[in-house]
């Protein structure tokens, strides 16, 4: 997969509604030489996750869009391929926010490096990630799961539901899924080890998920809104706990949907049920990392908890993928594989 | 106002959408008598509260609903008039949820005996009461204000809002209340002492509260839902909290109101902005009556905070007092005088 210049993917237009190829652009240019204090970084998995799609929008929101004509924001993880920063040496594997890319310059601000003998180096941009971090705060500071309550994790096998799920097996409580393909959810049970799971396909979803619950939810761990947000509050317990964590039900919506209104609805169970709703982004929690990153390794190591990758290959099915992954096609975390990985293969389970 | 029958007020139908008298009838009774543990009250002052719309409602709420036929729920000062119970004695004035009648049995369960050195007896209901309590604890623990934060309450001049906005003074925040008629805003500013008090009646609430929070808002203290909690919600600042107490412009609802459906835009900005939303029934919290009861009595003794009641002569004008209260048409805490208050008047500032 070596090649002479830089392909990278920039932002072409702002998208209405679902994105189209035609929004993105390849743009080729001479793969970069590092000047003094900075290193070249070869793209070797890089990271596609739901909340790409918000920076794509020219709205408000806790981080500027990115701008028409720039690389598409994005993890990865690459090999220090030549370096001239005291701290990086060629060979290195790290971890940062370098983009759609096939190279990347850096002066090393904000890189870390990755430990390939902890577990395969793809991780890092998913279980051992950002994802990983955002599922076990989510669940644990914001839900505060105790033993034998009722946790529904929506995206139950994505990045993030996957992790909720089987924390908060381990911590005692009585798990169920919410998942799409009729594989992932039983993936989700028999692999993952949830109690049940129930496809938000199904014709009567709130139905099902009484059925799953007969003790009331105490957790809903939202990932996506809609009509499986809808069934999960009605369901609610009272002192129930709902960590915001994502929507992508709605990433693609232009503005309001049609009534009828369901804010009025959802207030009042609120109200009544004393839920605490709770938003949260990751980068607040990074003071968790250290707690994060040794309970999930040995957790890992230990076999309790697995997960699982859906690995695409090269630049150029970067966008495809990613179209995908908003349509809930991907099965894991969805990763590019742009390069060759030089720590060998690795996958999950 | 001695009268030879207890007149009662009962819930006659269930009212679709706002009530109407006919949804209430008058019963007369005889006038109770003790028996041995037991004890005749004579209400003095009834309260009115938003709340019990709800309990017109056969609907799974935090409590039962009131059954048809039966008298209408409500916390009442009384003065006991006869006492055959070993801890009340005849003349104590007593507060319990002894409803919308001009007598009443009790066993001594739930009631609570009012100091009329204090504070005047109805402020049992208000400021010293329920309603305070609410204020006091969703502001203080649910809000966690900061000084130099922007406060911002609906509701501003009710028993809540105008106990929040004062406290919230105290602790040193800009507070911006909302409000509907221009006396009542005016009242809040000149009286009260917030900040600047905004119309929901203007024509562009959003843009006026803009207006008024040049740096957003850090805690939006929420009664009434509707048009001011979508003009809030849009300023909400990083890290803000949502006490949710009440949502009365959504009371009389049926169903979920027409479109466009406002919840994915309000999940995304909890979201974004990473807020708290929390419902909250102040009975939760009633571990927190000590400390309540002890500041704000030192508050009030010290004219640091005042309030305002909106007095009613009369059960027979109860209904259409509480009517009013739906439509905002109240200045102040609602109550109804019932009968003749054996300790003198009192009124708020």
């Amino acid at each position: 997969m070596s090649t002479s210049f830089n392909r990278r993917i920039t932002l072409a237009a702002r998208p209405q509604g679902a994105p189209k190829p035609s929004d993105f652009a390849a743009v080729d240019d001479a793969v970069p030489t590092p000047g003094d204090g900075e290193m070249r970084l070869r793209t070797v998995y890089l990271s596609l996750d739901p909340y790409m799609r918000g920076r794509m929008n020219d709205v408000r929101s806790y981080v500027p869009p990115v701008r028409l004509g720039d690389t598409m924001e994005g993890g990865a993880v690459s090999v220090v391929e030549e370096s001239r920063h005291p701290k990086f040496s060629a060979g290195d594997i790290v971890f940062g926010y370098t983009g759609w890319q096939q190279y990347a310059l850096s002066n090393g601000a904000g890189m870390r490096t990755v430990d390939p003998s902890i577990a395969p180096i793809s991780t890092a941009l998913g279980v051992l990630g950002m994802p990983g971090l955002t599922g076990y705060v989510g669940l644990l500071d914001l839900g505060q799961p105790k033993e034998g309550e009722t946790v529904v994790v929506s995206a139950a096998t994505g990045a993030v539901g996957s992790l909720v799920g089987q924390i908060a097996k381990l911590k005692g409580c009585r798990v169920v899924g919410v998942a799409g393909a009729e594989a992932k959810c039983r993936y989700a049970v028999d692999t993952l080890g949830l109690d049940v799971c129930v496809s938000h396909h199904d014709a009567d979803l709130a139905e099902a998920l009484k059925d799953a619950c007969p003790d009331g939810i105490d957790i809903y761990y939202e990932n996506v809104g809609g009509k499986v947000f809808d069934a999960a509050i009605g369901l609610m317990n009272v002192h129930g706990r709902i960590p915001v964590c994502g929507g992508i039900a709605h990433y693609n919506d232009t503005g309001s949907p049609p009534g009828p209104d369901r804010l009025a609805g959802a207030m009042r169970i609120i109200l009544t049920r004393r839920l605490t709703v709770r938003g949260f982004i990751i980068f607040d929690h990074h003071h968790r990392i250290p707690d994060f990153a040794r309970d999930v390794s040995e957790w890992l190591r230990d076999g309790r908890i697995g997960y699982r990758e859906d690995v695409v290959e090269g630049i150029d099915n970067a966008v495809e993928a990613f179209l995908g992954l908003l349509r809930g096609e991907n099965f894991g975390k969805l990763v590019v594989k742009v390069s060759e990985n030089p720590t060998g293969g690795g996958s999950g389970r």
